[in-house]
C-alpha cells in the first residue's frame, strides 16, 4: 500500500514545472548571461531564488549551439575550478598534520566549483534530464579538447551519486507499457535491431517474452538500460531460433531457461556510469521467484572482436599452429562459404569454434585484458563461458563481426562471486569443460 | 499521465525488499566481520554481490550497541580515509601542475574510501533510511568525539548530493494521507506541540489550513520537513486565534494571507541539509496558484532566543539607556505579571516591543551573526521583518523563551532577491517601518 | 501493470465534481421545482442537459427537511409509476399470447417510471452516494408510512445491480490506509467497540492483524463492510484474549488459524444488499494465499439472542427437564454470580453451556427459522457450528445479551456447500460433535 | 488524493483473476452440465460457492461452437423466464387492487430468472467482459432466430444499470497511453482509418490534437467509445486538411475551435448503450477548462445517407424541381468529374450543395425520421446544422457515400437544450442561415 502514497507522492513531480510560472520576475528584465547567471547562482542569491536561476542557465545551455557548447564547457573549466589559495591552504595543513580533519578540508578545497554548479543546476524542473544531456555534449566536445576530461571526472562523480544504484527502479515492460517508452526501446536497442511495433510486439507480449528495465524517479518516460529474455526449455544456440516469428510459443510455466539475449544502454550521458551487471542479476532473482521453475540463466551473447582479432592472426604465421589450409579457410569471406559441402562446412565450422575458444580464453590486450568487451562484461560479473555456438548469427553484422559465432555465458547465482573473484584477481577466465576442450593444444 | 506510469514504476521499490530472499547463499555460512563485510564491499566482490554485502553490513551495524557503533565511526576514521601514498602523489603532480586534470586527480585522491563505502551501503533495501539513522548515530557519537566530524564531512557530502532540492517531492499533507505519515507530523512538530489525533484533523482538515511536506522518493514514508499553513483575511497577532478550536472556518477563496505557522524538521540524520527555505517559497508559489485571492505571505514566529538575551541586557546596567523601573519591570517574572493593572501591562508591552526590534534588528553576537535562529532564517531566505506582536504566545514556553512575543516575516517574491542580498552581503535586517519606528534611540 | 493505467483511469473520477462548474446556464435563471425538474430529467431534456438536471434535483433534495422528504417519496410513489394504459394493454397481450416477447413486454411495461429517473440520477457527480443516503432517509419515512416499501423495490433493484458483487473490490485496512477511511472503521465497528486511535491501531498495524473491506470505485472514500481478523495458533474462547493489549505479538509466518472476531456493515442505505458472505470467503482465500501455514478459519462470534431467548424458556416450567435448581441458576443477575464459588461456577458454566447449544441446535422462530441471526448468517453462508465458549465475553453487554457465551462457527472451504445445502433445504444446523454432546437428552 | 486511494483500491481488480485458484474443488470431480451449472448458481448453492459457479458456466460458454451458443441461448429463452403461476397470479393482484405495492409485486414476477443469472455470472472474475462477449454473440444468433431478441431485453436492462453514465469515466488517449489499449484504438477507428502506430501518434501526439475515451472500472484495457479531436483557428472544411501529415502544429493556446472530426464505439456487445451524447458534450467541457480561448465546438462529420438518397431523387423526376441538365450531372460517377472544367466544376458543387441541404433539413423517412443517421444523432444531442462542405472528403468511400460532401454540426452549449426540444419536440432542423440559404425554392 505504500505504493499509492509513493505513486501520488511522485505525481508533483510531473507538476513541477508548472512552479515556475511567473518565476521570470527573480530575474530582472534584462537577460544576464550565462556566466553571470552561473555565478549568481552560486553565490548567495543561489539560497533566494535558485530555481528560477538554474533554470535560466539550463535554458540558455540548451539554446547554444557546438561552438557556444563549447565555450560553456571551457568556462566551466576555467572559471569554476577550486579557489586556488585555499588548495595551497588545505595542502600545507595537510603536510603539517595529516590527520582526518586536514583531509577533509584537503577534499573540500580541492572540489571544484563546477560541482555545486552542477548540483544546484538540479533544481530546475527537468535538470537532471539537462544535465545528462549535457554530459552527452560534453563527450562530442571532448573529441575535440580532450583536456575536457576534467570535467567530465565532476559529471561522473556526481551521477554516480545521483543514479546510485539504490535508487534505480527495476520495471517490467510489457505490452501495457506506454508508447512514448516503448518507442525508446525501439530506438536503443543496440544488438538486434527491432523492426517497428510489430517485431516489439513479438519480444514483449508472448508468454515466453519478457523485457526489463532500469529507471531512475527523476527521468519517469527515460530507461537507463534494458535487457530482452526468452524463456526456453535450453540452452540456444542461435539467434534466428529465439526471434522466429512463428516459433510456437512457450508456456512460461514450462520454461527453465531464461536467456538474456540483447542488453542496450539507453543514455548516452550516463556512459560509464554502471548499472548493466545489476541489472542482469536482479532480473534473474526475479524471474526464479515469478518462475520457480527456471534453473538456468544464460545469455545469448556476441562476439563483437572476433573477426578483426582473427584477421591479425591468421596474418602472422607461425600463431596457434594453424595450416596454411586453415589459415587461408579463416581468411575466406562469408560469401565465398556459401557453395562448401557439408563436409567442408562442418570442418570449417570445427575450426572457427577453436579460435573463438583460443580467442574469448587466451587473447589478452596489451593491457592484460580478455580482449572481447563483451566477454569483460559477463565475466567480470561472474559468469562463466558455457558454450561457443559457431553459426549463432548469421546476420550481416554477425559474420562480419564474428563470423557468425555466438556465445552462452552463464549465470549461476552459487559460483557467481568465486567466477568473478577468479576472473578479477587472477585473470581466469572460468569456462565450462566443453569450452575448454576446444582449446587446441599450446605444444602440439 | 506520466505519474501513473511513475506510480507503477516506483511500486517496484517497495517490493526490492523481497528481492534479497534467497541471496544469503553469496555470504557464505560463518558470517564475516563487519569490518571485513566492508571490505569486500568496497574491493570487485562488491560488483558481484554488492547488494547481499551492503544489507549484511547495514543489519550488523543495527544490531550494534552504543559502544559497537562508536567502534564502527572509528573504523570508518580509521581505516576507510584515502591512501595516503596516492594523495601524497597527486599533490606532488598538482605543485609541479596545478592544471585542471591534477586538481581532478588530487581531488578523487583526497577522497576518503568511505565515501564509496557509503554510496555501496546504498545498495542494500531501505539503505538510504539506515544511513540517514547512521547519520543520526553519528551525532550521538561525536558527543563523546568530536573528531569523528571528519567522518561527517562524508555524509554530508554525499547527503547533499541524494537530497539535491531537484529530488523533493511537495506533498500536501490532509486528513486523506496515510495514518502512518500523519502520525509522524504528530511526533515531529517542534513549535505548537499537536495535542493528538483530534488537533491534528483541526489542522489539516477545514478549508482554511494547510499543511506541505517534502519527500524523498527512497524515503516514502518519511516527511523530510512540513510546514503549517493558516489562510486568513489579515497578519495574525497571535498563535491562539489561529488554533482556535471554535473559531470560524474561512471559505479558502476568501483568503487574502496566508501564514506559515509551524515549521519542523522530522530527520535529525539530515540535520544541516537544508530545505526549508525551498518548501516555504514553493508552497507560497502553489498557494497562490491554487487561490489567485492570497496576496500576503507571512510567517508567525517565535523569538526563541529573546528572554535570554534580555536577562543579559538588563543584568548589565547602561545598555539601551533603560531606567531602572523599566530594567526591573523586565526582571519580572510571567507569574508576577497576572496582577497589572491596564496601564501597566499596556506600558510593560510597548517596552517588551521595543526591547524585541532592539534584539532582532541590532543584537549580533560574537561572530557578527543576527542573535536570534529563527530570524536568520527567514531573512537568510529573504522574508523582511514585518511585526512584533506582544503576547502573540502566552503559553508556558513561550513566556519563558519569548516573554510571549512572536514576530510575523514577510515573504513578498518580489523582493526576496534583493532583501536577501542585503542581509547576506551586508548584515542588514530588512524590516517595516512600523518595527523600525519601535527602536529607542541609540543617543538619547 | 494494468492498475497504473486503472489506477490513473480512475484518478478522472474525483475530478468529474469540478465538470459542472458553469453548468448552471442550463437550468436557466428561475430555479424549477424538484418535481419539474424530475419530469425534464425523464424527458427528452434528460439526453440534452441530464448531469445538470441530475445534480440540480440532488441538490434539491439534500436541502429538504424531514416532512420535505416525506413528500418527495410520496411524490416517487403517486407520480412515478408505471403508465397504466400500457401495463393493462401488456398484461391484455400477455393473456392471448404469453410468449417470451409479451413477458418483457410486460416487464418493461410493470416497470415505475422512478427505476429510470434514479438511474438518470446518478449522472450528478457523487450521484450514487447521495442515492445511497437516499435510501437511508427511506427507510426512514417508511417507519411513518410502511406503503413507501413499494418505493424501496426500486431502489433496492437498483442496487441490486449496481453494488453486484462482481464490481467490489476487497482491499486491505492498515495503518498505512488514509485517515479518512480509518475514521470510518472507528465509527461503524459495530461488534467490539473501537475506544480511539490508539485502539485501532492495535487492531490494525500488528503482525497478527488483519483488516479487510469491501469498497466500490464509485465511493471511494466510504468501506460497504469490514472484517477484523486475528491470526492465531488455536481457536480462541473469548474475545478478551484477542483484544488484550499487552499480548504478545505472533509472527504471521507462524500463525495456523485465522480467527474473524468481528464484521460490520458501514452503509445503512445498502442495508440488506448482502455482501458478508463474499467477504469472508474472499478474505480465507486471500489469506490462505499469504500464508500457506493457515489451516483453520473461524470465527468468534456473539449470540445476540440468546439471553433472551433463555429468559423465556425459564419462565415456562417443562421445558429442557430443567430442575428448578437449574432454572433458578439461570435466572440469576451477572451481578449475582460475582460471589459463586468454584464448583458452582463450573456448574453454572456447564449448564450455559448445554442451553446455548440447546438454543443454537434446536430453537426455531415460528417461521422455522434457526432464532439467532448471527447463527443464520454463518450457517447460511456454510459454516458449521464449532464450539460454544462459555465465559467468551464478559463486557456488560456480552453479560446482557448471552450470558457471556460466545461461539466459534468454522469456515472449511471443503465443505461450505455441503454445510450450506444442509441447513437452506434441511433446516439442519452442522455442528461440530463436542456442541452436539453438549445437547441435553431429549427425553431423559 | 484521493485517487492514489482509490488507484490503489483498484490494484486488487487485476489480482481478482487468482482469487479462484484451487477454487475447482467446490464444483465436484464431474463436470456439470451449463444448464445445471446455471441452475445452481441461481439456487442457494449460489450464495455458497458463486464465484466458482459463475466461472465455471463462463467457462463453459466460451467453449461453445456457434450452434452451441444458439442453444444455450434457447435454453435462456425457454428455461429461465419467470414463474408463470406467480405471473398470474401478481396480474391477478394488480387487477384486484392496482397499487404501488402490486404494481412492485408484478415487476417483480414478471422479471425473468435469466436477469438474476446474468448478475450472477457477473461474479466470475473477467466476468462483465465475457457478458458484454455474449451480448455480441447473442446479435449473431438473433440475425438466425430473431425470437431471441427477447433474451436482449435481458441484457440491455442490465447493461443499462451497470454502464450508467455515472460510473464511466472519461480520459484522455495519448502518446503516454499504453500500447494495448492505444492498438484498440487503431483498431476500431471507424470513420477515418488510423493507417498504423505512426499515422496514430500524429492524430495524438501534436500539441493541437486531443483523443479522449470513455471507459468503465470494470473493462480496463477497454475504451468504450473514444472522440477524436482537432484544435484550430477557424471550423474546417475538409478531412484533409485536418490529417494533413505535414501540417503546421498549432500551439494549443492559440486554439478557438475544437474539431471533433471522428467518434467510433467499441463495443459492439454495448450497441444501443448510449454514451456518444455524453462524451461530446463532457469533452467540450474539459476541453474549455484547459484551453480557456476555445469558443468554438464542432465536428467534421459525414454524410453516409447522402449518394443513395440521391440516387433515389434523381430517378424520380419531378423532384425538387431538377432540369434535366442537374438530374443528368448529379448521376455523374465521380470517375466522369475529373475531366469537369473550373465553371462545370463550380456549378456541380453549387448543386450538390444545394441537395445536401434539401437532404439534411428536409428528407425524412417513412416513419416521419430525419433520414441521414450521424444528423440524427448530433441533432438529437441539440447540435446545429453549421455548415455543408462539398468536397470535404475525396476519398474513395466520401465519393462512393455522399458526393464527398462533409458536414459541421455546432454544439453551443448555451443552445443545447432549446435545440434538441425543436428536433425531439417538433422534428425541427436547426440550422445556421447559411444552410438555409441553400435550400431551393420550394415552389419556382
Amino acid at each position: 500500500m505504500d505504493m499509492a502514497f509513493l505513486g501520488e507522492l511522485l505525481t508533483n513531480v510531473a507538476d513541477r514545472g508548472r512552479a515556475l510560472i511567473g518565476m521570470e520576475r527573480f530575474l530582472g528584465k534584462g537577460a544576464r548571461s550565462i556566466d553571470r547567471l552561473c555565478e549568481d547562482l552560486l553565490s548567495g542569491r543561489g539560497e533566494a531564488s535558485g530555481m528560477a536561476l538554474a533554470q535560466a542557465v539550463l535554458e540558455a545551455w540548451q539554446r547554444l549551439d557546438k561552438p557556444g557548447r563549447l565555450a560553456f564547457f571551457n568556462l566551466l573549466k576555467e572559471r569554476f575550478g577550486p579557489d586556488s589559495d585555499k588548495l595551497d591552504e588545505a595542502i600545507e595543513r595537510y603536510r603539517v598534520a595529516p590527520d582526518a580533519t586536514a583531509i577533509a578540508v584537503l577534499h573540500l578545497a580541492s572540489e571544484p566549483r563546477r560541482q555545486e554548479l552542477l548540483r544546484r543546476l538540479n533544481l530546475a524542473p527537468e535538470g537532471t534530464h539537462v544535465l545528462v544531456q549535457m554530459r552527452a555534449a560534453l563527450f562530442e566536445a571532448m573529441e575535440a579538447e580532450p583536456e575536457l576530461k576534467a570535467i567530465d571526472t565532476d559529471f561522473r562523480h556526481l551521477f554516480g551519486s545521483w543514479f546510485n544504484r539504490g535508487f534505480l527502479v527495476l520495471r517490467r515492460i510489457d505490452w501495457r507499457t506506454p508508447a512514448n517508452v516503448l518507442e525508446k526501446i525501439i530506438r536503443y536497442e543496440a544488438v538486434h535491431e527491432i523492426q517497428g511495433w510489430d517485431d516489439l510486439r513479438r519480444r514483449l507480449e508472448p508468454a515466453d517474452r519478457r523485457c526489463f528495465a532500469f529507471f531512475h524517479p527523476q527521468l519517469v518516460d527515460e530507461p537507463l538500460i534494458f535487457v530482452e529474455v526468452a524463456l526456453t526449455t535450453a540452452i540456444p544456440r542461435s539467434i534466428d531460433e529465439l526471434l522466429e516469428p512463428e516459433r510456437k510459443v512457450l508456456p512460461a510455466q514450462q520454461a527453465t531457461t531464461a536467456v538474456f539475449y540483447s542488453i542496450s544502454n539507453c543514455q548516452e550521458g550516463l556512459r560509464g556510469i554502471s548499472f548493466g551487471n545489476f541489472l542482469i542479476k536482479q532480473v534473474a532473482e526475479d524471474l526464479k521467484r515469478e518462475l520457480p521453475g527456471l534453473d538456468t540463466f544464460v545469455t545469448l551473447s556476441p562476439v563483437p572482436g572476433f573477426a578483426s582479432w582473427l584477421t591479425g592472426v591468421t596474418a602472422e604465421p607461425g600463431d596457434f599452429h594453424l595450416t596454411n589450409e586453415e589459415r587461408s579457410e579463416l581468411g575466406r569471406s562469408a560469401g565465398e562459404t556459401i557453395s562448401l559441402d557439408d563436409a567442408a562446412r562442418a570442418g570449417r565450422d570445427r575450426l572457427l569454434g577453436q579460435m573463438a575458444a583460443q580467442y574469448l580464453l587466451r587473447a589478452r590486450a596489451a593491457s592484460g585484458h580478455v580482449v572481447d568487451p563483451v566477454a569483460r562484461f559477463h565475466l567480470g560479473n561472474g559468469a562463466r563461458l558455457e558454450r561457443i555456438n559457431v553459426g549463432g548469427n548469421l546476420s550481416a553484422r554477425g559474420l562480419r563481426e564474428s563470423h557468425g559465432v555466438m556465445v552462452n555465458y552463464r549465470y549461476d547465482l552459487d559460483d557467481i562471486e568465486t567466477n568473478h573473484e577468479a576472473f578479477a584477481t587472477r585473470n581466469t577466465v572460468v569456462a565450462s569443460s566443453a569450452v575448454r576442450k576446444l582449446l587446441r593444444p599450446a605444444n602440439p
